[in-house]
C-alpha cells in the first residue's frame, strides 16, 4: 500500500439531509449498499483518506440520520441545515459554516474510493471539483456537467449544450468564501447555483480529473443494484478459489450475496447457516442407506452447500467485516460440516469398509488446513500454483455429490480421500522443501544468534 | 535476550592439542557431548559471545582435530603447537603467538555458557582468569586452585594449602607478554607454570568470579555422563508437557536420550523411528481383535511410544538442532502415528460402532494442532493454564493404552475422543474470545487503515 497523506486540517462535510424519494427506502443515506449504509461508507472513505474531523449535515437533529450517527457512528459532529428545503446548497453552506477552514464536501449517496479523495486533497485551488472526463455508466440526463476554458471550469450545470466532464460529487474548498457566496443568494439554493454564482462573481473553479476511478451516484433501486454488483466484482473475489468454485460455485453464491448485500446481515450467521445445510445434507445421506431418493437429494444438497460456502466470504469482503474470528469460524464450520457429510456418506455405504476412507478424507481436510497455517508461518503464503490448481474442497465435495446422485457414495468417499491426501502430500513436500532451506542458515559460519541456537539457548520450541 | 557486546578485536584461542587418555574416546576434543563434539560446543560458545576470530591449537596439522576443523567447521584458523609434548602451556604459547593482540584462551574439554565468556571479556587486566568461588561438583583433587590477596591472585596451582576459588578454564590476556614469559621457561610447560612465573615476575593476575554460571570440565566418562545429564536438565525440558509426560514419560525418554546424546544421531531419525513404533503398536492392536495377548502388547507399546516421543525433542534442544522442518516432521508423524493407533484400536473393537469414536479422536488431534497454530497466529502462544492442564496427547494415549491392556479398547477410544474434543473445544472458545477482542479494533473511531478494512480494501483473506 502506498504511503498515505494524512490531512488532519481538512474537515469532511457529508451531505445527508436529502430524502432520496426515488430510492425506495426510508432515508437514502441509511440505505444499505454492500452490507453498510451509504452514510457509513462515505464516512469510512473520508477516514481512509486520512481525514479526522467529520461533519454530517442533517435536516433534523432528531431525525433518523442524526439518531443513527449518535448511536452507531462515534466521533462525528452533526450540523443542522435549518433551511435544507431550499436545496442541497443550503446544506453545503450550513456544513461549511459549521466546519470552517478547508473542507471536503461529500454526498452521502455517492460511492468513492479513498484514493480519489486523496488525489483531490492534493489540489490547492480555493474551489476544486472532482470530475470524470470519461464517465462510464452515468445517467447524463441527471448528472451535473462541466465545460472547461483555459484550464479552469467555464460553465457548470445540468443542461449544457457542450460538456467536457461530469461532476463526481466531491468538492474541496475554503469554507468562508463559499458560505459568503451562498449567503448572497435568495430562493432556491442548489449547490450548482452557488458554483454558478461563484463563477459569475469572477471566482475560479479548478477541476481534478479522476478519470478511471470507481465511483457511483445512487439515486434509483437500479443504480443501487448495479453498485452492489460493482462492489461484488471489485471486492468479492478470492484468490484462493479452486476450479469448481471459480466456474460453478461463484455464480451461485453471488446470486445469493446480491440481495443479502442490500441488508445488514453479516457473514457469521451465513457461515452457521451453511454448516446447518451441510449437516442436513449429511442427515439425508445417512438416511439414503435405506432410500435412494434421499441419497440423491443429499448429494444435490452437498453441492448446493459447497456453492453457497462462498457467500459468507463475499459478504465479509464487500462489507469490510473480514476478521480473524470470522475466518476461524468459517474454517472450523467447514471442517465439521465436511466431517458430517463424510460420516453421512459412510453410513450410506452401509459396510464397514467405508469408514477408513471416510476417515482418510476427513484427515486430509484437517491436514490441509493445518499445513496451510504451517506454510504461512514458516514460508509465507502457499505457492500460487498450489492455490490455482488443487484438488480443493470444492472439487472433492462435487465428486462426492455426483457419486451420491449416482448412488455410489463409496466411490465418492474413495476419490475424496485420495484427492485430498494427494493435495496434502503436495503441500507437505513443498513445506519440507522450504523448511530445509531455512535450516541451512544454521551452518558453521553462523552469527552469534545462530551459534546460540546451536548451543540450544534460543531454539524454536515445537517438538514434544 | 539482553543486548550482546560484540568483541571482534578479541581472538579466541581454543586448546585442542590434548589427547584425553582418561576419556575413552579417540580424541577428547572430538568426544560428543549432547550431540555435538566438545570442540564444536567450545567454538559455538565463543561465537555466541560475539568473537569472530577463532584459532584452534592442534598437536598435528594432519591429525584428526585439524582434519575435522577443515572438513566440518568453516571459518576457523589452525595453529600448530610444535612442542605440545611439553604441556598445555606450550599450546597456549603457540596459540597466543599465532593470534596476537588480546585473546580469550578456552579449553576444548570445558563446557561454558556464552554469558560467562561475555562477563570475562568485560574485564580489563593484562591477565584475567575466570574463577568459581563456590564450585559445585568439581573434583578438587584435579582442579587448579587460587588464593587471593588484596583483590588479586596471590597463588595458583593444583595443590594449595588454602584456596579461595577454582579456576574455570577461561582466561583473557594480552598475547605478547604471556608469550614472553612462556619463552623464558625451559622443560615442562603447563599453563599453570606460566601463570606462576607471571606472578613471580611481579605481574598481576585478576580474577572474575563467575560463581553461579554453569560450567564443566570433562576428563572422565563419568564427567561426560554428568555433563550430558546437566545439559538435559538445562535444555531438554519443554514448557508444553502434559501431566503424564511430566510425571511418567520424561524419565523414560531421558533414559534413552542420555546415551543418544553421546552420539551424533540427530532428532529426525528418532522421530521417524517413533512413527515406526506407533505403526507397529497399531498393527498389534489390529491383530488383537483375534488374540488378547497381542492387544495387551499393543497397548504397552502405545504407551512406550508415547513416552519415547520426547526423545527427538530432547536431542534437538540439547544439540541445537531445533528447526521448523523438524517441528513440522514431528507434528505430522505424531498425527499419522496416532491415526494408525486409533484405526488399529477401532479394528480391535471389531464392531462398526467403534469407527465414529476413532474418527472423533483423530479429528480432535488435528483440530488441536490446527487451533494451536491459529491461536499463535492471531493471539500469540496458548495460555499457560491450557498448556499445563490439558487432556493432552500423553494423557489420551495412556488412557487408550490402559483400555487395551484391560481388553476394552472401545472405552479407550471413547475416552480419547471425548477428552480430545473437550480440549479442542476449550482451545476454540479461547481463540474465539481473543479473536472477538481483535474485532473491536474495527469500531467507528478507527484509524485510516481500519477504515480501509471497513471498505474492504485490505481485509485479511481466509474465508472462501
Amino acid at each position: 500500500m502506498a504511503e498515505r497523506i494524512e490531512s488532519p486540517d481538512v474537515s469532511a462535510v457529508v451531505l445527508a439531509a436529502g430524502r432520496g424519494s426515488r430510492l425506495r427506502s426510508g432515508c437514502k443515506p441509511l440505505a444499505v449498499v454492500g452490507g453498510l449504509s451509504l452514510l457509513e461508507r462515505t464516512i469510512a472513505t473520508a477516514r481512509a483518506a486520512g481525514l479526522r474531523r467529520i461533519v454530517v449535515v442533517v435536516d433534523r437533529l432528531d431525525g433518523p440520520v442524526a439518531t443513527f450517527c449518535r448511536e452507531r457512528v462515534a466521533g462525528v459532529e452533526l450540523a443542522w441545515a435549518r433551511d435544507h428545503a431550499r436545496g442541497n446548497g443550503a446544506s453545503v453552506a450550513a456544513g461549511l459554516a459549521h466546519a470552517g477552514g478547508r473542507c471536503l464536501v461529500m454526498m452521502a449517496d455517492h460511492l468513492h474510493e479513498p484514493c480519489s479523495v486523496e488525489r483531490l486533497l492534493r489540489a490547492e485551488g480555493e474551489l476544486v471539483i472532482g470530475v470524470d472526463s470519461r464517465p462510464g455508466s452515468v445517467d447524463l440526463a441527471d448528472a451535473t456537467l462541466l465545460r472547461y476554458e483555459d484550464g479552469a471550469v467555464a460553465e457548470i450545470g445540468k443542461h449544457l449544450a457542450r460538456h467536457d466532464a461530469v461532476e463526481m460529487g466531491l468538492v474541496v474548498c475554503n469554507a468562508a468564501p463559499v458560505v459568503a457566496v451562498a449567503d448572497a443568494l435568495d430562493g432556491e439554493l442548489e449547490f450548482n447555483r452557488i458554483k454558478a454564482a461563484w463563477l459569475e462573481g469572477g471566482g475560479r473553479i479548478d477541476a481534478v480529473d479522476l478519470d478511471g476511478a470507481f465511483w457511483a451516484d445512487i439515486d434509483t433501486p437500479r443504480e443501487r443494484r448495479r453498485a452492489i454488483g460493482d462492489l461484488l466484482d471489485r471486492r468479492g473475489a478470492k484468490a484462493g478459489d479452486g476450479p469448481v468454485a471459480r466456474v460453478l460455485n461463484r455464480p451461485v453464491s453471488r446470486l445469493v450475496s446480491r440481495p443479502l448485500l442490500a441488508t445488514r446481515i453479516g457473514p457469521n450467521p451465513v457461515t452457521l447457516a451453511n454448516l446447518g445445510l451441510l449437516v442436513l445434507s449429511a442427515a439425508l445421506l445417512a438416511l439414503g442407506a435405506r432410500h435412494d431418493g434421499l441419497l440423491v437429494a443429499g448429494g444435490v444438497l452437498v453441492q448446493l452447500s459447497s456453492a453457497l460456502d462462498g457467500v459468507d466470504g463475499e459478504l465479509a469482503r464487500v462489507s469490510g467485516r473480514c476478521s480473524p474470528a470470522g475466518a476461524v469460524l468459517d474454517a472450523i464450520c467447514d471442517r465439521y460440516g465436511d466431517l458430517a457429510v463424510f460420516v453421512g456418506a459412510a453410513i450410506a455405504v452401509d459396510t464397514s469398509a467405508a469408514w477408513p476412507w471416510a476417515m482418510a478424507a476427513v484427515v486430509a481436510n484437517w491436514q490441509l488446513s493445518y499445513l496451510r497455517r504451517e506454510h504461512e508461518r514458516i514460508a509465507g503464503a502457499l505457492p500460487a500454483a498450489h492455490v490455482r490448481w488443487q484438488w480443493s474442497r470444492d472439487v472433492r465435495l462435487l465428486v462426492l455429490a455426483i457419486s451420491c446422485v449416482l448412488l455410489h457414495p463409496l466411490w465418492g468417499l474413495l476419490a475424496a480421500a485420495v484427492l485430498g491426501n494427494l493435495d496434502a502430500l503436495r503441500r507437505l513436500v513443498a513445506l519440507v522443501g522450504v523448511a530445509r532451506d531455512e535450516d541451512r542458515e544454521l551452518g558453521p559460519e553462523a552469527t552469534a544468534g545462530a551459534a546460540r541456537r546451536v548451543l540450544g539457548d534460543a531454539g524454536p520450541a515445537g517438538r514434544s
